[in-house]
C-alpha cells in the first residue's frame, strides 16, 4: 500500500459508485498516497458491495467501504472533506447543496455545473436547473487551461470526456490567434464506455464488436455546447464547432482529429508547435508529440497525446490537430483527481503517474 | 454449388493470390454462378498450395486448382478469358501487357493503371512506368460513376479501397455542384487488412489490438492522388482534398467521414438526398441511409452505404457526408469481380449479392 | 441474383426472425438456388421491418417480404413449404403442430424437440412439455451422424451449437470404441451470439470485450444433455460427459477441445486419424485438419474442423481432439438449412458452399 | 509520485528491457514507493531510447533513464542493488554470473534458470547450459508457495506466466492429497503478449483477430516441463500434466481450467474449497472467488483469482480448478517485482496493489 505522507491524508467520499467513473475514481483514490476512501454511497434501492459490482476491486476494498451506503448528508459531512458525486445529471444538482451546506468540497462529474449558461443547459438537458447559486460559483475543472480558478474552490465541474480533448486541442490555437473559427471541425472516436454500464441493444457485445461508425443526432452532441463554451471563453468570442462522434470497438480511449483554417496562409508548421510548447511545456500531462498519438498509449494514464500538423491542399492550408485520452482518466475520474489535488494544494500529479 | 446459366462459364485466372485480396477473388469466384476459377499463379519462388496460406479454402478449392502455379503466359492464356492481379504495384505494369498482347481481359488490383498521368504516378509510387502504352488505355473501373467505359474494356484499374469510397460519397455533390472543392476534408478510417498481410511491428497483434490512430504521412497517403484525380475528373476542375486514414482495431471495413462546404447557404439537406438519390437510384450495390452507416452492416458485402447530412454551427453549415464499405470487397476483390461482369456483359450484380 | 435450376424452388418460411439465427437463416436462404424466402413472421406484439432489425440486409430483401408478419398458420400453410422455428423454446412447441397439421414440414432451431426423453427435458427447461406425439417423431438433424433419417422428415430438431460440434468431434471415436466414456472432457469456447440478441449486464461490450471466463453452473449447462444423450446413443450405452464452457470475446465462432481416455494403451495415432477419415471422408462440410482448427477458419462458413492427437504424459495416454465451427451456421442456421435440403433431398451442400 | 519511506530506496536496472515484459518492469518500478530504476540496458546493436519503443512511457521516465545503455557490468553493479533480467533464454545465463559476481541479486525472468535438472534444461530448450553452479543457487520465485527460499536469495528464477497460475491452481489439492495425479489436465489459453513482441504471420493482426485455436506441438509446450517440476516438487513424486495452450485474441490475460480425478469419491467441494482456504488466506494476491474468475477482472493486477468446483458425470466425479492471471503481471513482471520485494525483505506487496 502506498504510504502517506506524516500530512493527514484527505479523505473522500464517492456519492454513486456504481458506474465506470466510479470504478475509476475507487481505483484511483486506492492508489493515491495522500488520499483516503471514506465513504461510498449509492443511490440504487438495494446497496450493492462494490466488489460485486466490479469484481476487479476484490481484495483491494475492505469490508467497511466496500458495502455502499446511503447518501445520508450528515455521516458523510462526518467522514470526509471532499466528496465526488458520480452521479446521472439531475440527481448530483440534487445532492450538491446540501453536500456544500455541510461544509464539503464537491467535484462532479456529471453534467450539472458543466454550462454556466443555465438556459443553455435546460435546453440541452430538457430539465429546469434546481440549483443556479452554485451554478453560478462552480469552477469548470481543466487545471491545465484555467488552474488558478482551483485551489480552494468549493464546486469544480468536472469536464466532459470529449470537451477536455477537444479544449486541450484547440486552446493553444486560440490563444495564439492562429486559426480562425468559424469553420472548426471536431471529428471524435470514443470507446464504448463513454457510453456507460447500462446495457442497451446498440452496445450489446455482437453488435458493437468489430463495428464503427458515427453515433447520435450528427452535430447535436451534448458535449457540443460544453465545448462551443470553452472554445469561446479562450478566443474571447463566440465559436461554435461542428462536432461528430464515432463509437469504436475498444473499451476505452478518445481521439480526436479535428480541422482548422490558419489565419494567415503563410503560418508554418513550426509557429504551430511552438504555440502548443508555450501552453504545455511543464505540463505533467500533456505530451507533445511528433507523430499522431494513439489511445493505445494513453489508456490507463491521466495523459493527453496532442500532435499539431499543417497540411497544404492545392492552394490552401489546413491544420490537423490530434487529441487522445483515455475517457474514463483523464476524460473523467483521472481528471477529477488532478482536481482535488488542486482544490486542496497537494501536488497535482499525487496518485496519478 | 450453384448453377450455371446455359451459357458458357468465363474463365478467370488469378495472378497474385496469396495476398488477403487475392484471398477474397478466389472466395468470390467460387460463388460466381458465370465463372470458373482456372489458374492460380504465385510470383514467389517456391509455390505454395493456397489451403495452407488461407485453411479457409480447404474443402473448396480441389487439388488441381489449389497448387499455384508459376506465370507462364501460354498456359494462361490458354485457360482463361480474364486475369485478375492481385501483384505488388510495379510487378502489375510487368505482367499486364503480356497477357492483354496474348489476348487476355487484364483487371489489375495494384495502383499501376489507376493514375493516368504518368509523371504523376512516378512521382507517388517512386518508380518509372514501364507500361505507358496500356496506360492511357486502361479504364478506371467504379462502374457506378464510369459504367460506360467498363463493357469490353481490355484492361481494367481496379481502383483503391479509400478512393472507392470516397468518390462515392463525394460524387453527387460535385456532379451537381453543391459544394466548394477548395477544402474538402476526408477522414477515412480503415481496418488492418488494408495494410497487406506482411507482418509489421505496428501491425503486431498487441500493437494494433484496442488501438486507433491516424497513421503516415498526413496529407501524404498514396491514395490522396488517386481520389484527387477521380474528384478532379467529376468536377471538371482540379480538387485536392485533404485525407487523413486511420487505422481501426478490426480487420475490415472502412468508414469515410467527408466535410464539405455547401456552395449556397440556403441549400436545404432534401436537395443534397435528391441528388444522392439521382445518382445511385437503382444501384443495387450502393445503400443510402438515414442513419450515419456502421462498418459492421457492410464487411463481408459489396455494398457501399452512403448517408448525407447539412449542419449548422452558428452562421455556417457543413456538408457532412458518411460512407462505409468493406475495403476487401467493395473496396478491392468485390469490385473486380463487379468489373469483370461489367467487362463481360454478365448482370453486374452476379456472385456478389 | 444465383439462378434456380428448372425445377420449382422450395418455398421457406421463417417464424421467429428476429434474433441471430432468424437472420442467418435469412442470409442462406437468400443465397439458396433452390429455395425461396415467402414469409417471414415474428411474435412480437409490433411487426419490425426486417431491414430494420438488421441493416446488413437493406438492398437485399424486397420490400414484400421485409415487412415481418403476423403468424397466421393459413397463410404461411399456402405461401410455404417449410417453416424454420427460430422462436424460444416453449414457444416452438406451441406453434409446431399447427405447421405440421398445415402440411408443413417444420425445421426447429430451439431446444423443444431435442431431448427425446420428455421428463429430461422437463427437467431441463423446467417447462412441461406440450406436445409430446411430435416429440416422439422429432428426427434430430445432423446428416452426417443420422442422414438416413432425413429424406421426407416432417419435424427436424435442429441441434444446439455445442452439442452439434460435440458429436462430431467424438462420434469416430465412440463408433470404433476406441476410447472410454467414464470420463470425457468437452472444454469448450463459444463467441458471444451464442447468447442471443438480448443486451445483458454481462454481455455489454466493456463487460464482454477482451475478457474471457467459463460461464453458468459448472458441469450444468442446458447442452450437457443433448450432448449426452447424441453420445449415448452412438456409443450405445449411458455416456455423461463434463462440458465446460466459456465465452469468447468474439462474435461467432465455437472450439471444443476434448479430453479422453484411449481403451488400449498402445493405440497409436493413426488408428484415431483413420477412424476420423473412415467417418468423414466424403463428407462435404467436415474438415480433417493435421493443426489444431481455429475459430478463424471456419466463421462464415457451415464446415465443422477437426483434429485428432494421442498425447502422452508419463505413463499416460489421452486422446485430444478439437473441433470449431460457427456457432451460427453448422451451430444453427446453415445445419438448418443443410436438413432442409437433405429432407427434400436437394443437393446437400445447395446454398451453403 | 509515491513518496519513498525514510529508507534508502533499493535501485534496480533491468537488462533486456525492450520486449513487453521488459516495458512492464519499467512500469511497476516507476510505480514502486520503495524501489528507484537506475540503469537500463539492451544488448541491441544500436540503442534505442526506450520511450520510442513505448510512447506510454513518455512523460514518465527522464532523459537520463530512458536511453538505454550497452550492458556495462561494473556500471550497473555501481549504480543497482539488484539486476532484472528481460533477456532471452542463453543470453540470461551469459549474464547472470557476471552480474551476481559483481555482487547485484539477479531476478531473472528468462528460462535459464527455471529447470533444476540441468539435462532436462538442455533438452527442452536445446542448448547446453553455461552455468550450471548458479543453476543449483537459483531460488524458484512463486513467493505463495515457496516463500521462505526468498529473503536474501541471490538470484531468483521468476516462473513462466502458465506455470504460475497452474502451480497456484493445483499446489493445494496436492499437498492435500486430494487428487490423483496421474491424468491431470491443463486446458490453458493466453492473451497474444505472452507470444512476444516480435512480428510473426501468425500474430499478425488480421490473423491473430477474433481467431481461437489452440497452438504449438499438443502437449509439447516449454511450460509444460516447469509445470511437471513444480507439481512433482509438491506433490513429493513424479506428476505429469497435460498441458494444451490456446491463443486468446486479447493482448493479456491468462485462464486455465483444470481437469482433475478426486482421490476419494466422496470428497465434498467444501473439503476442495478449505484446501484452498488454507493455503491462501492472508496472502494479498490470490482471490478465491466462487464464481468462475475472468480475466478482464484480473488483467492489470498482480492478482491470481482461483476458483474450485466439484463436479459430477454419472458415476464420476470431477474437480475442476479455475486460474485467471495477467500473464505479464502476476506471470511476469509483477511476480518479478513481488519476489524482488521478498528478496530485500520489503513489505511484498509494495508497488503492486
Amino acid at each position: 500500500m502506498t504510504t502517506a505522507s506524516d500530512n493527514v491524508k484527505t479523505r473522500a467520499a464517492i456519492i454513486g459508485c456504481t458506474g465506470y467513473t466510479g470504478y475509476h475514481l475507487v481505483d484511483l483514490l486506492l492508489r493515491h498516497p495522500g488520499a483516503e476512501l471514506t465513504y461510498l454511497a449509492s443511490h440504487r434501492a438495494v446497496l450493492p458491495d462494490l466488489r460485486d459490482e466490479f469484481p476487479q476491486l476484490s481484495g483491494r476494498l475492505d469490508d467497511e467501504v466496500a458495502q455502499t451506503r446511503p447518501i445520508d448528508f450528515e455521516a458523510i459531512a462526518e467522514s470526509a472533506d471532499v466528496a465526488f458525486l458520480g452521479l446521472p445529471h439531475k440527481a448530483a444538482m440534487a445532492y450538491a447543496p446540501k453536500l456544500l451546506d455541510a461544509g464539503l468540497r464537491v467535484i462532479d462529474l456529471s453534467a450539472d455545473y458543466r454550462l454556466s449558461d443555465q438556459a443553455l443547459y435546460e435546453e440541452v438537458y430538457d430539465v429546469k436547473h434546481d440549483d443556479p447559486r452554485n451554478l453560478a460559483e462552480a469552477v469548470y475543472g481543466i487545471p491545465e487551461l484555467f488552474r488558478k480558478d482551483l485551489p480552494g474552490a468549493t464546486l469544480v465541474a468536472n469536464p466532459g470526456c470529449y470537451p477536455t480533448a477537444a479544449a486541450l486541442a484547440v486552446a493553444p490555437l486560440l490563444s495564439h490567434s492562429l486559426v480562425k473559427t468559424e469553420r472548426i471541425v471536431i471529428n471524435a472516436a470514443s470507446g464504448v464506455t463513454g457510453a456507460g454500464k447500462s446495457p442497451k441493444p446498440s452496445l450489446h457485445f455482437p453488435e458493437a464488436n468489430q463495428a464503427f461508425g458515427a453515433y447520435g443526432v450528427i452535430g447535436g452532441h451534448r458535449h457540443q455546447p460544453e465545448i462551443a463554451q470553452t472554445l469561446s471563453r479562450i478566443a474571447g468570442h463566440e465559436v461554435s464547432p461542428l462536432f461528430v462522434p464515432h463509437l469504436l470497438p475498444v473499451d476505452r480511449g478518445i481521439l480526436e482529429t479535428i480541422y482548422l483554417e490558419p489565419h494567415d496562409p503563410d503560418v508554418t508548421e513550426e509557429e504551430l508547435i511552438d504555440a502548443f510548447v508555450d501552453a504545455y511545456a511543464g505540463e505533467p500531462f500533456v505530451r507533445l508529440r511528433e507523430s499522431p498519438p494513439n489511445i493505445k498509449h494513453v489508456v490507463g494514464t491521466n495523459f493527453c497525446d496532442l500532435s499539431v500538423r499543417l497540411t497544404t491542399q492545392g492552394d490552401v492550408k489546413t491544420v490537423v490537430v490530434f487529441a487522445a485520452e483515455d475517457n474514463m482518466i483523464k476524460g473523467a475520474s483521472g481528471q477529477a483527481v488532478q482536481n482535488m489535488n488542486a482544490v486542496f494544494e497537494l501536488d497535482e500529479t499525487a496518485g496519478l503517474l
